[in-house]
C-alpha cells in the first residue's frame, strides 16, 4: 500500500492514472508519494489494484461491462464518479473534476503508449486547460507540459528538449538552446522543434506570442 | 529468415522499421511477407538482427557510436546510407529515399511508443508527403494514414475510427459514422474526431475541403 494517503496537501499535484500503457512502477511510486489525491480512469482500475495502490476517485463511463462498485469495500473510502458524457474523454472529465475541486495541478501517467488516437488526443488536449489546470503528462521516456507564454527553467547542458506546436505557434524566441529560435514559427506536421537540446548548464528561456506550444523532455 | 526477399515487386509497399517501440513479431511478419524492400533506421538494426530479418537498406546519422558497417557481411548485400542532415528525422530521410527510388507506398513500424516527441513528430509529419508517398504507420493498437480529400472504404459495423486533424481541417463530411460530420471543422487540441465508429456494415465515406486529416483505426 502506498504511503500517499499520509500527505494531504491540496497544493501538491493530484495524480491521474489513465488507461494507456503502464509506466515503470518506480515512476508511479515517486509520483504517488506526494500526491494528495489519486484518480483512476475506468478499467485501468483492474491494473491499479494489482499494484496495491490506494485510490481516492474512480471515474469513467464504465460502458464495457466493468463494475466500479466492486471496489467500494477494498478501496473504502472511494468516490465513484460515473461520467457518461460522450463529448469528452475520461481524461478531460478528470481534469474538469479537479478544476471543480479547485486543485491547481496534476500529474498524469498511463496516458500514452497504447492506442495512437488516445495518445495524440490526450497530449494535445491539454492546450485547452492553459488557464485552469497545470498538467504534466509523464511516461518512461517523456515529460510533457504546455509552455506558458514566458518560460524559464534551469537545465544541464545537452538535455534533450523538443518543442511541439499544437497547430500554429508564432513569435518563438529561445535562449540557451543548441538550435536557437528567433522570432520563429512552428506548425504541426510541417515545422516542429523536435530534438533540440540545451546548449550549456543554466537557464533556458522560451517565449512565444501566439498558439499552444508543448515542451517535451524526453530520453531514449 | 523472412521470406520477404522472394517477392520483388516495387508496386507493393516498402517497409520501414523505425527506432521506437517494437511491435508484435506477427504484425512484422505479415508486413515483411509482401515487402519488396526493407529499410531499417539507425540503431534499431540491433533489435532487428535479433529477429533474423533480411534488411536491404540501413539508414541513419549513426551519431551515437553505432557502427553500421558491422552488418556488411551478415546482411550482404545491404545498402548503408549515412544521412547526417540534422534538419530532418531519419524517418523523413527514409521517405525521401523511397521517393527518389520512385517507390509509391510504404508501411512503417516501430515509429511510435517510446519517446512522445518522436511519436507525435513521426505521425504528424506524414502530412507533407501527401502527393509523393502513400504512408501507413502501424503498431499493435493502431493503423494511421493521411486521408485523401475524398475517401471511401468498406468497414464492418462498430469498427472504431478516429479522425485526428493535423492543425485545422474544414469542410468535413462523413457517411456511415456513428457521430456524423456535416460540414464540420476539427482543430487539434480543441476539437478532434477521436473515438467515432462505423454505423453499419458498408462503405464509409469521408471528405474534407482543407487541411490534413489523419485516419486512425485503433483497437484496445
Amino acid at each position: 500500500m502506498s504511503s500517499h494517503h499520509i500527505v494531504r496537501d491540496d497544493q501538491e499535484p493530484a495524480l491521474i492514472i489513465a488507461n494507456g500503457a503502464s509506466c515503470d512502477p518506480e515512476l508511479l511510486g515517486q509520483l504517488l508519494e506526494w500526491s494528495p489525491l489519486v484518480i483512476v480512469l475506468d478499467s485501468a482500475m483492474e491494473r491499479v489494484m494489482e499494484l496495491g495502490i490506494k485510490v481516492d476517485v474512480l471515474l469513467g463511463d464504465f460502458d464495457r461491462g466493468f463494475d466500479p462498485h466492486q471496489y467500494k469495500t477494498s478501496q473504502y473510502p472511494i468516490e465513484i464518479i460515473h461520467t457518461p458524457d460522450q463529448d469528452k474523454t475520461d481524461l478531460e472529465k478528470a481534469f474538469d473534476y479537479l478544476i471543480g475541486r479547485k486543485i491547481p495541478a496534476v500529474n498524469v501517467v498511463w496516458a500514452t503508449g497504447k492506442r495512437t488516437d488516445h495518445t495524440i488526443t490526450n497530449i494535445t488536449n491539454i492546450a485547452r486547460y492553459r488557464d485552469t489546470l497545470k498538467i504534466v503528462i509523464l511516461d518512461d521516456h517523456s515529460k510533457v507540459f504546455l509552455l506558458p507564454k514566458k518560460f524559464e527553467k534551469w537545465y544541464t547542458a545537452n538535455t534533450p528538449i523538443s518543442l511541439i506546436p499544437i497547430g500554429d505557434v508564432t513569435g518563438i524566441h529561445s535562449d540557451n538552446l543548441f538550435y536557437p529560435l528567433q522570432d520563429d514559427s512552428l506548425k504541426i506536421g510541417y515545422r516542429t522543434g523536435s530534438s533540440n537540446r540545451v546548449l550549456e548548464d543554466g537557464i533556458v528561456k522560451i517565449r512565444h506570442d501566439k498558439g499552444d506550444l508543448l515542451m517535451m523532455e524526453c530520453i531514449d
